[in-house]
């Protein structure tokens, strides 16, 4: 990776430049109005809660992407982890960061004992499914969602 | 509900039961070979690690059901709730355990703050999709599952 580009855990102060980057990848999925959740609870979630955990690519002290995970957990496999978003900022991307950043998730799930790591990618993001592809990951459409909201 | 059947907290002693019934699932889903998880691990991630929790279904002292959930989250909405997993004997369903089972986790997912209660089933498993199409969730097939195995 270029050494003006830096990967490093979230820290307290960083929820707004996260906030921004969560409502840019929600236009990119058409769904703009979806994010209801705020600044302060971003805070609170990764800092004071402790519910997730987040990665930043900070870059001429300015951040270009994020990585927000959770532990999660499967009845078949057992602790895993859940890899909630993922993005680098449209401009940013084609020098290798995302794959760097995504590299660096793998190794945490890895090192934290965690028997699988999952995430979601939309059908039509041909991008994504490739760069997954050439992560070797599986890629599984057999599955539907369903939701409840509250 | 019939009053031979009663939902509880899952406690020590219920990880053995619980791991059977997650075999018998496994096995309608056409993959029995996956479950490496053990009843050891199990006990240790629900009351130890509490990782996860989970809720049986018991009748004449015999559990014939359970949902497990842990707390996700929604970098658009928050804190969620997933369902991972859910299941019924085959020859104790159609008496409506299913669904007040079902309706249980809902009602801990909201009070426990969830923006979302969330889950997957399998795009074959019409009496499933059917089951949720009447508790009126959101199914949602548009998203690949991406996953990474250890």
């Amino acid at each position: 990776m270029n050494l003006e580009a830096v990967i490093r855990e979230a820290k307290p102060g960083d929820e707004g430049a996260i906030h921004q980057l969560i409502c840019g990848l929600a236009e990119y999925e058409n769904a703009p109005n979806e994010v209801t959740n705020t600044i302060e609870n971003l805070h609170s979630h990764l800092f004071d809660e402790k519910i997730c955990s987040a990665l930043v690519l900070e870059k001429n002290d300015g951040i270009i992407g994020f990585a927000l995970y959770y532990t999660s957990y499967s009845t078949w496999k057992g602790k895993c982890l859940y890899l909630e978003d993922f993005y680098i900022l449209p401009e940013e991307r084609r020098f290798g960061y995302g794959s760097i950043l995504f590299d660096k998730v793998v190794e945490i799930a890895r090192s934290s004992g965690a028997k699988r790591m999952d995430w979601q990618v939309l059908d039509w993001n041909e991008p994504a499914i490739n760069f997954y592809k050439k992560k070797e990951a599986l890629l599984d459409a057999e599955w539907i969602n369903g939701r409840l909201f509250f």
